[in-house]
């Protein structure tokens, strides 16, 4: 496809038209040149193709059966960019089978509160884990000829209001945490189409956010495909393709493009925009089509099994005391909950699954268990999963006879869904009440939850262990059973942090904001970096998940003690696996700064590896760290910035549980341009390189004997010295005796301001 | 004096002359017109009358003796408004006996950091108490003839470059918390003069922000007398004089008054600004002149047993198990700690008083009590409190002998001081192991503390006793004697939260803000606000304090159930003393919005009544609220708001004791006036009542049968109503199935604006 010919011969109404659905879900053709119909179709863990692609409201209507893999939460905790990369593939396979040109996602938001009604299909709350992973699913996904949209671009971090809703965050945590993501899935994952937000980030509409969609993700991050509208995100669509957005869906009757037309008929947009428009999204068209080769064709029972599998590597056993996990050689299991039965697998909204079939934790678990089997339901599965009394005597007398309780509890599905948020962070009542009662009577409780985001654990003192199966797919009870029973060693580590308290969450005083405000007044500050800096210990920390085997740590070695900030630093960890068990670890590293001129977090995840080891066996796992390990965002400069200091390498099993350490310094040149002020004070001048022995005068002058602080020093030397760290130059006028005139202190700002060099 | 015509008959030069200091110390004036120079001195705890007014560094230089009462840290811990008036009318006399015009307090900025360097001198994390207790010293003080000078204005909270940072607040946060003290204190106390502070508030120096200077402070609050700069506050008097302020403090030799001149030359400042400005100045100094009777004398002897019982007033008993304390029938107490002897009593800087003497506690217990009582050091006091192993050792020994130990542990002087911020929240190591060290040996332990802001108790748990003896002013010591001998019995309240560690302040992520920079993240939950809304426990909530007696809070009534936010509420409570010695218990009354659109604290202090009560006495203390304590400050109206709804009124001991708690309703007319755009929600429409009507139109015809969302209400209806909830007017163009035009929307908007009751 020669788009440039192509172009030049749409008419201008052809043109308008393109940038606008043709229906819910496909984009506009135009035969004649050759231009195809895209069908877009929603994922992220499965594929949604819908039966009829041209309703008016696209969450109403069925979907062809498919296979539901495990929701963003559950795959995250995965830290296996392999194993997405697999996913990747067969959802690749599946759309490219079905027609489907663009795959909706992955879905990155950050975890920014723990009540975000889709946090369950989002990854995690640290921006490098969601990149990493984001950029495998991409990179994946599109080598089958399948494009894919990386969303919600940008800070789509709630739903409440979620379409008029207007994010405030500083450029600190904006860079470093709602789009840090974003940035590591564009340049490592390259996709080929970004879907821009409902929300507005600082003011500006994410569909007409001009420093978004073309300052950031073109100009700085290179990206090279088209970015969509979220569906119904386009406010004014004159603004948003003059802001750098392609493609608005779902088409508008027709009035998104008579807008356009209008706007380029009375000079308010250059038809240059629009060429650079039509270009960006026939450029994405010859990609797929170049890339589709032979018809590929899929098995959904293969895909159910693949679907097993990586549901059990997601999975976090987040406790399990005198290793009572697993289930190996106990006589009775009595699984209590009707979530053993009915497995709560996904979450409500544009990513629900029709799924071909769901698997029973009971089943799947009596199969292959020796253990005798028996299971109260407990509750009702409902809109509250109600409780009877008889349920709940039923499910007591249940777990009494049995050697070991597997409680099987999480959040109902309406509690979990696009369009609304939870109100709070409780398990439902029926659910607290069943744990608490079974843990009575059988001193050997298991529970099992099953939930896209974090729950509230008032009984946890009380049982012996915990899995988190999260939304794990219509596999996730055949996943849940193989780990129960040891036929899988789990090796899921958390996401994201799970706060004793909702209160204790960073966001909690801010989210959702009120009316069409979202204040971020955490700032950087999300998830561990805000445990961590406020010393608020979580129910479990960011990184945490226990294995049925034990790993240690045995040594780290960098490749330097001192490295240039341009130069790479590679970091070596030897681990041994000390058990009986063969098992994978995920090994975290983390960097500190802990000299820092800024306010930095206690420690940034900046590498991970998960890795396989038989029992007694010993790995090491290298990392290699860039400058951008050590940097963080400075507006004032516009860019990523490295201060010269000693840093603080981590290595860890979790956020909270750091094996090895090692100390080593990166050095900087960069001096920031002088841009003294009147304002600037002493202790400004003292800190620049350049101004530094301006500033050593002045001091001398006013503090020593005969100047007009010397008095002060002599009686309070501390707050004299105080005193004229923070004093600004302008003072100097009123507080040297007369003898600083304004004209000196013009001389004075031109003179330091001209400095390149001392 | 005749002001207008003294004004009509000044020069230019002399108009500008006398908006500048004539020196550090006076301001200008002008024979021949009978204006004089008035001499302005600090406070707030005390007279600091200077030797030589006229050096160039003001606090370099010695001043008169004269006594130092408590600083305010402890005077606010009294809560008391009569005792405060007391303390007021005694630095009136003084000031006006030592012909000071204005004394330069109270100081009322709020607690927002513990670590901030001045707070020993500030009230409270509150500014309901902070503003109460000011208004009584200002008018206590004023009586006298003797102007106050209410500072500083505003949101002076760190000391760290407090002449350049920008305090960037929220406008909530803002006038809830840090405006709402100076509200009160301008409003009830009419202060004199008000002190600009040096910080810039939101990007204008508080010295020339006119939305702080006249906006607030004048056309609203309708203060009526004259501002001053900070000392070196004005970075620009032109723009400082067009603001609203005064006067520049202290004289910039020449140069302030020469800017002016050359401004009313050029045209950019009028003629009647400048004689605005001299008029108020002239206004004050008719006030001084005018009160001024008979020559006044104080006695400072009497003035010292005063500062003593006011400091015994002050003091919070933190901590008393098995009443340890009083130490009535004890044979034998060994002082432990240097400050024993040598208390810390004030902080440094502008307020450091030349004290008369100073009482040692030892020798003021030993002076009162039949106990045999022995003294080790401890550590000798210095910059960092040093401790030798022999000193350690003694006081082990020492402790060991005796019954009951006193370690009197604090910050050294240095530790707390304008000029610069604590860098932590901790006591210097000696202190913590000379506590830990004495609570090993002697199984009755009391610490008594010096300090002027919180600090973090390690030891907490291994001592019986702690009384926060703050800085109480030179008569410290005696006080302390007569609360631990039982003479006096203690009823000081805590104006502020003791957080168990420093990272779980409010500020902690935020405080002090980068380069001239300080966020205020927090927004309005400051303090008791915070830890209420965050469930983080304290080491002692805001409002604690015992007594060596009991009180119990017998009833609550209030004067209606409901009422119309116009109306006042009476609230009675009835407290009786159920313990055998008489006592002062501060009732506290806190106010609940549980049903709030906005996110509000838990509960704000909205009235306290401090009451005598002997043994056995029951008294009841009635309490006047009007609308604004049921109030939040709405940004969108500029105005306070009430909410219709039920509200909670509790009575307690402390923030977190609350005893006594009645639910009443208030009602309010009022309506937002609608102002509805395109990305209005339907949601929104159902939330007005003009609009509501509309709204459900809107509703029924997309969710009814037919209806374009019908399908997706069947499938998932609580996903169906939240879309629409947060649904924009503008997509009912994308969502209407082609049924709603642009033209639709501009008309129902006209429509629904013009809208007037329904």
């Amino acid at each position: 496809m020669d788009i440039d010919k192509i172009v030049s011969e749409l008419s201008q109404e052809e043109k308008v038209a393109l940038l606008s659905g043709a229906d819910f879900w496909t984009t506009v053709s135009v035969e004649r040149l050759g231009i195809k119909p895209m069908l877009l179709q929603d994922g992220p863990h499965g594929l949604r193709k819908l039966v009829d692609v041209t309703p008016e409201m696209e969450a109403a209507h069925q979907s062809h059966p498919a296979v539901c893999f495990p929701a963003g939460c559950a795959l995250a905790s995965s830290w296996d960019r392999e194993l997405i990369a697999e996913l990747g593939s067969m959802l690749g396979q599946t759309a490219r089978a079905e027609g489907v040109w663009v795959l909706l996602g992955p879905a990155i938001n950050i975890k920014r509160s723990p009540l975000c009604g889709r946090n369950f299909e989002y990854m995690s709350e640290d921006p490098y884990l969601a990149g990493e992973l984001a950029a495998a699913y991409i990179r994946a996904v599109q080598a089958e000829g399948v494009g894919t949209s990386v969303k919600h671009y940008a800070a789509n971090n709630q739903e409440f209001r979620r379409m008029t809703t207007d994010e405030i965050i500083d450029e600190r945590a904006l860079r470093e945490i709602y789009l840090a993501g974003f940035e590591i899935a564009v340049k490592k994952g390259r996709p080929w189409t970004v879907m821009a937000a409902y929300n507005k980030v600082n003011g500006s509409f994410c569909t007409e956010n001009e420093y978004l969609l073309s300052h950031i993700l073109r100009d700085e991050w290179g990206f090279d495909g088209f970015v969509m509208s979220d569906w119904g995100a386009v406010n004014d669509i004159v603004a948003a393709v003059k802001a750098g957005l392609e493609l608005e869906m779902p088409g508008t009757f027709g009035t998104g493009p008579a807008k356009l037309l209008a706007a380029l008929r009375e000079g308010r947009l250059d038809e240059t925009v629009l060429d650079r428009a039509v270009s960006r999204i026939l450029d994405v068209q010859n990609r797929v089509l170049s890339a589709k080769k032979d018809a590929v064709s899929y098995d959904k029972e293969e895909q159910h099994k693949a679907a097993r599998r990586i549901a059990s590597e997601c999975m976090v056993l987040l406790k399990n005391n005198n290793n009572l996990l697993p289930l190996e050689t106990v006589s009775a299991v009595a699984f209590i909950g009707a979530f053993a039965r009915n497995v709560r697998y996904q979450g409500g909204g544009s990513s629900n699954i029709n799924a071909t079939k769901v698997d029973s934790l009971v089943d799947e678990f009596s199969a292959i268990s020796s253990s005798s089997v028996s299971f109260a339901e407990g509750y009702t599965i409902d809109d509250n999963c109600s409780q009877t009394e008889k349920q709940l005597i039923e499910a007591v007398e249940c777990a009494k006879q049995a050697e070991v309780a597997v409680v099987c509890v999480g959040l109902p599905e309406t509690w979990e869904s696009e369009c609304y948020d939870r109100p709070h962070m409780k398990l439902p009542e029926s659910h607290n009440r069943l744990v608490e009662e079974v843990a009575k009577v059988c001193s050997k409780t298991v529970v099992v939850l099953f939930n896209g985001a974090p729950v509230e654990m008032p009984w946890i003192d009380k049982v012996d262990a915990v899995l988190e199966a999260y939304l794990g797919g219509q596999a996730a009870g055949g996943a849940a059973a193989d780990i129960l029973t040891g036929k899988v060693n789990p090796s899921g580590k958390l996401a994201e942090t799970f706060p004793v308290l909702l209160e204790h969450n960073p966001a909690h005083l801010y989210f959702p904001g009120e009316g069409d405000k979202s204040v971020y007044g955490e700032s950087i500050f999300v998830g561990y970096r805000y445990y961590d800096s406020k010393k608020i210990a979580p129910l479990f920390p960011f990184g945490h998940g226990l294995s049925y085997t034990s790993f240690d740590y045995q040594s780290i070695e960098t490749s330097a003690e001192e490295i240039k900030e341009e130069e790479k630093l590679i970091v070596r960890i030897r681990i041994c696996n000390t058990g009986s068990r063969a098992g994978k670890e995920t090994v975290q590293l983390y960097v500190s700064d802990p000299q820092s001129s800024v306010r930095r977090p206690e420690k940034e995840l900046k590498g991970f590896e998960k890795i396989f080891l038989e029992s007694g066996e010993s790995k090491t796992v290298e990392f290699v760290l860039d400058r951008r390990a050590f940097a963080y965002y400075e507006p004032a400069i516009s860019d990523w910035r490295v201060e010269s200091g000693d840093f603080i390498i981590m290595a860890g099993a979790s956020s909270q549980d750091i094996r090895l350490t090692k100390k080593i310094r990166v050095i900087s040149d960069f001096v920031m341009p002088p841009a003294f002020t009147p304002n600037s004070t002493i202790g400004d001048l003292l800190a620049h390189p350049y101004a530094r022995s301006a500033g050593e005068r002045i001091k001398k002058d006013l503090l020593s004997e005969g100047g007009p602080m010397y008095p002060l020093w002599v009686k309070n030397r501390r707050m004299a010295e105080a005193l004229l760290e923070d004093l600004p130059l302008r003072n100097l006028i009123a507080f040297s005796g007369g003898q600083f005139s304004p004209e000196d202190l013009d001389n004075m700002l031109t003179a330091l301001n001209s400095t390149k060099e001392q």
